[in-house]
């Protein structure tokens, strides 16, 4: 199971698709050059030691021997590398040990990660979340105490929010945590789906938890957030005494088998309370728009490594003639028309949500810097990136499969774990109705609409841009006006009926964010076309350029046409909707 | 795992949308009361034996044991069960022990079966499939001699095509067919991808092969078919010595785990000529054409299997306050709007496929009596039934994941297995890219439209006659008008490029496909529309009939509504679908 990071398309997005890439790296030091050299050697590591586990760890899973989490053997190994190596260090601050690197270059990192092996991936990108909260919300007694450990890959992280009765629905949790005279808590439930919840690869597990103090409101108000590490960390920040959290099962999945997600039962553990009591579900927003971003980027991962694979296959796999007779012979399958339509989907999706993905990037990167604009931009997006990415990345890994036909269907072939693995991503971290939720009300009716149609805006000045360039341009340019009609009309309609009827808005939610994904993607494709156009004139690279915009058009042309269903859907398509429902 | 065979829809369908109703039962004297109580009963066998077969024989999976495949344990009981009650006779003839239901009735009767599962579903599917090849390809005596114990489901059968290096392409086939002084065939090679090609189910197990004799042109047109029994049959009828075919492995699948998916060597194996030397492909393509219409009900059979489990869970797990404010407590999830939205589409497009499977099946059984204007709208539709109603399963089923939330991706769910189970359907007995070269390019471009002209002059009559009717009646004219629209707009596109630029055309033959498909299902539903208000008018029956009427409108609004998009890729993106794929 090969894989290649591209290295290529991922640095031409870091170099032109963020909003002010100056912004992001001003202060750090950090040149594109050495962006590109650390992501070299992380994908020169993830193809040679994380790829090839891909298979194995899927065929194995992990399992639970008696409270101990057993991973497939060769990770053990492998993540002890991964932490050496000091690639959980990238993202995080200088500070603390890491390496500092701006967000759309992070985002580049984690889906080289990911695209080797999903199962591994999960266990960084956790910890990853875990630190961005503590450097959020914790003390700076916490963060001494826990923050470098984790990002040198030493201890890992999780997030417990998830009980039976509480899913999407945290207002539900019940787990509860009794203040102690020494100033701790004893938290005691049963968290459910805890990624990473339990294993042997890191020396500590930090557990994030959602928990109710006893005098808590009722509701998602009276949630509090409390570090419960797996072994009691002493004065001398090495790991004692067992804390009282035990990993009771595991569960059988469709998917990322290798990764453990644990049933975990606190009975009276010790919890340290992180910032002030009730505050807990605002703190893990700040985490979970970390652990969503970094979904999404999960979706692009596993559809870039669907695509490697089908392209590879495409190649080498002969088969019937072609159908313009330009052969007597069978010929390889990438020369048949729909093998290349398929092929070329799963690419301009792929491409489409990286750029997507390291723009929204770039936001989050200038927002750190303090622009409220780029933080609304940001909260904007990353909706767009957890729900359109994954969504799309069942279709990238399920189009993998045809490709390959009968041998798709085996799993030998290794391309169905692909179709398998990626089927949890827009389920997990909040489904799609989640973030088309979060989308509509928080990003969208919350102001009125003014950032989507700053959106709007935006996207009318690539189109504008565009209409001045070559005739590609052009062609992108008129699809994109098409797309973003059908969003401002949405939009309308939307922002017209939310308070009078939020049924007919919220069964309209999910095509919105769709919509708004697809036209967001093919803005930022929009402004690669511009910039690939002018380094073409600087006669640069001809190739790629000229096929990062070729792949444009073809988005244009064949995905981003689907914005016109979904305005209707919206516009015209909620009485039938809710009439249709009456009988379910 | 329970499942409900859907009778009420199944026999609206059955007594409304087939073209000439009373021409399929016409002479076999066979009434709508004598089909329902057989599918009844065929119902009531699937929800009792074989419904709950379907989470063990997918966690077992089929094993080889030396030589011999052993299917999980209850499968050989269930079988014998399903023998013995006649279930396999249902479509056949009288004169061979068949009870002669008409197609449309067969085909809900298929549906049935492969809800409650698929894997077993598969081993009757291909038995189903040979009997027809050999009841149309067959001498007397062969008929004599194999189709009572296939019909009453003693033996069974299987299609041998595929080979390593011939899979989509039959023309590569290498296995060898020496004649012997006896008039028997000496056929050795190795077939793959063989479904059920090795089991202990049944007494025998009947193949059909296609071979080269000796002096066979090269390519397609020198493929002959032959019958090699696993057990030769001696004159008295019962099996003999052992055939020199013998499984020699079992492929590890993503799905349909516990049907066996043998490889095949034949070594010398003794066949038996099927009609002519070297017209085996064109005999095959009989078998073919109803294994694909079968398979096209598979994908209903597991959209329906799907929608079930769905909405049980909706309507039981309790998830967040309703979005419009009517509960101050969380409410079942049923009461979400993109819930909804998600059971409407999963509704919609099985109910749809169902539709247009037994429509399709109606044209069948009026071309059995010689109507050949109505074989050439079968043939035009058998594609739409295979391709579209197999894609829309993956759809379904992956919609039934999500419903689920966190639970779909558990195995122990059983959700998960039906988004696995269902990813075979577009690939085996044609791919949806093969299914789109036969519909472009043997039933709309070799009679020059006329067919595809006259399939647009049906739905426009449907059209017309919804305008007369209610309300909801003219929406889906409306969206019905818009989309033939569409589809004529292909057609005339397609018709008027395809000789010039084939690449062109057949970058757009999935797109095509896919328009057709939806255009297809949407005027069964109209048809539905008409059927559902001339029997409100009577006061029959008003909660289906408004069920019916809502999902069509809900059809039409949300799912017919994708067709501009597929015209808008066909019409004008066949450029950018070249031009980047030179970049591929």
């Amino acid at each position: 199971m090969t894989y290649q990071a591209p290295i290529r398309d991922i640095m031409f997005n870091i170099e032109h698709l963020p909003a002010a890439p100056e912004a992001a790296s001003a202060g750090s030091g950090i040149e594109l050059a050495d962006i590109e050299a650390a992501l070299e050697g992380l994908g020169r590591f993830c193809s040679d030691v994380i790829a090839p586990l891909s298979r194995t760890g899927d065929e194995a899973g992990a399992r639970l021997d008696g409270a101990e989490a057993v991973l497939p053997d060769p990770y053990a190994q492998a993540y002890a590398q991964f932490a050496e190596m000091g690639w959980q260090s990238l993202p995080h601050p200088e500070e603390f040990g890491g390496m500092g690197l701006p967000r759309a270059a992070a985002a580049a990192a984690t889906e080289i990660l990911n695209a080797s092996d999903l199962s591994f991936g999960l266990c960084p990108l956790l910890t990853d979340g875990a630190v961005e909260a503590l450097l959020l919300t914790g003390s700076d007694a916490q963060k001494q105490k826990y923050l470098e450990p984790m990002i040198s890959g030493r201890w890992s992280g999780t997030m417990n929010l998830t009980e039976p009765q509480a899913g999407s629905d945290l207002g539900r949790v019940r787990c509860k945590a009794e203040p102690a005279a020494d100033g701790t808590y004893a938290v005691s439930g049963t968290k459910i789906f805890i990624t990473y919840g339990e294993h042997g690869l890191t020396e500590n597990i930090i557990h994030l938890v959602l928990a109710r103090t006893p005098d808590a409101p009722a509701g998602p108000k009276g949630l509090s957030l409390f570090i419960v590490p797996k072994f009691l960390v002493g004065e001398d920040g090495t790991p004692g005494r067992r804390n009282a959290v035990t990993c009771v099962s595991l569960e059988h999945k469709l998917g990322v088998r290798a990764s453990p997600t644990a049933v975990l039962e606190y009975d009276g553990a010790t919890g340290f309370l992180v910032g002030e009591e009730n505050r807990g579900l605002e703190y893990m927003f700040v985490m979970m728009r970390a652990a969503r971003f970094a979904v999404g980027v999960q979706g692009v991962a596993v559809s870039e490594r669907a695509c490697q694979h089908a392209l590879e296959y495409a190649q080498e796999r002969v088969q019937s003639r072609p159908v313009d007779g330009s052969s007597k012979d069978a010929a390889p399958i990438i020369r048949h028309p729909d093998v290349q339509r398929m092929l070329l989907r799963m690419r301009a999706l792929t491409e489409g949500g990286r750029a997507l993905a390291i723009a929204t990037a770039g936001w989050l990167d200038l927002a750190k810097q303090g622009g409220i604009d780029a933080l609304d931009m940001a909260e904007f997006l990353v909706p767009l990136v957890k729900a359109f990415c994954t969504e799309r990345s069942l279709e990238v890994t399920s189009l993998g499969v045809q490709v390959h036909g009968g041998m798709g269907f085996i799993e030998e072939t290794g391309v169905a774990q692909f179709y398998r693995d990626a089927r949890i991503l827009p389920i997990y971290e909040g489904t799609t109705a989640i973030q088309a939720n979060d989308l509509l009300g928080r990003k969208v009716l919350r102001d009125g609409g003014a950032t989507a149609r700053r959106f709007a805006g935006l996207v009318q000045e690539t189109e504008q841009a565009l209409l001045q360039g070559s005739e590609p341009a052009q062609a992108v340019a008129k699809r994109l006006g098409d797309a973003r009609q059908a969003f401002e009309d949405s939009l309308a309609w939307l922002l017209d009926n939310a308070a009078a009827d939020p049924n007919a808005a919220y069964g309209g939610s999910v095509p919105f964010l769709m919509l708004t994904g697809n036209l967001a993607v093919a803005w930022q494709l929009g402004r690669s076309v511009l910039a690939a156009s002018a380094r073409l004139e600087q006669g640069e690279d001809t190739a790629f350029m000229t096929q990062k915009i070729a792949t444009a058009v073809f988005y244009a042309q064949h995905i981003l046409v689907e914005c016109g269903a979904e305005r209707l859907r919206i516009t015209e398509g909620s009485a039938s909707l809710s009439d249709a429902a009456l009988h379910l």
